[in-house]
């Protein structure tokens, strides 16, 4: 998994069936620093992460494992909304 | 997922027998500002992308969960066309 | 999938058994103005491709659905030849 | 796999419910010198690895092939803790 | 696939049970040149290559389409011993 900040939204009405009803988000990537890295990746929400809020979020076939994204054509998600990380001993980050 | 411009598109006349029918396109992948990066993937399309429209992508094996993808040798599926988004209420594209 | 030009081939006579009668070759990736890029990955190959060609390869558990690499042990296949793609109206490649 | 040390944890208590109970370990990614390369991976713990351990990743849908992580939306999983690892004979790290 | 020269071995005791019994080799990948670009993976060996040998891998679930990988948290599987490879005529490398 990787760690990311929820910056946006992402909205589609022509798209495939099986996403009907999917909050796709726009996430940016953290750095071990909980810094942005300017990447990103648009992920399905399973677990209501508002705009900010960082995350954790799962890539591939990983992405289908949640009832929220089963057999839907959707390759990542977000599964978890962190409540802090640390390297060492040392917060990077607390909600 | 990620996003991408619908650049171009690719014929393959001779190709493995369960990829008959499909679509390739040509989608030039976009930055966090709505950027062509120059980097580019040939994704099957789902969802009837026309050249310049801004869409998402799946990757992977749930590029093959759509009833046009399913059990074909095919990694990138566009699955959405995206009418808008946006970084932190900041629009960067409206179709 | 990837486009990518067929550079050479590889050959190994010890292998998992589940490979015998594969072909591999060698592909070159190119840009998205048909140049290599110096990247390559080695693909079975499913289409009959030829030293030269512009193909299309599918990776990762996509490249095992063709008949030629079911249950194989195999992450990257050359499902298509490619007559020819254009980015824009402007034909980056004509076989 | 990658080789990685453990570097510190990711708290988070809103969840995907198939999530509850797994570890969730950040991960610094090792180079082929043993230094850390500045990346980082978030991976769940299946042998319960301690801070400063050298371990060993799987990623993607291996990563879901364990007792511990079956079924799951979790794309890295330490599986694990290395005693040594050489190059030609030199070793580059030992416990 | 990618090419790689088996560099070395990562031993470790404590491990998920289902990998008992795997040998892990620390293999550095090859640029389209024969040379060693000093990135690595480990990967399990299903074909008994030995230190110095240019060798082929597979990754992600096509590593587990061996015998000895089947349903393992195993995301790299050496598949092949290279006998020699080529580009446009030209070796690259002869056992």
């Amino acid at each position: 998994m990787l760690l990311a900040r929820v910056a946006g939204t992402v909205v589609a009405s022509r798209k495939e069936p099986r996403l009907d009803g999917l909050t796709f988000l726009l996430l940016e990537q953290l750095d071990i620093d909980n810094e942005g890295t300017g990447g990103y990746v648009v992920a399905a929400d399973a677990v209501g992460a508002g705009v900010g809020e960082v995350v954790m979020y799962a890539s591939g076939s990983s992405a289908r494992q949640t009832e929220y994204t089963f057999e839907r054509p959707c390759d990542a998600v977000v599964m978890a909304i962190v409540d802090s990380w640390e390297v060492g001993g040392d917060d990077r980050y607390t909600k």
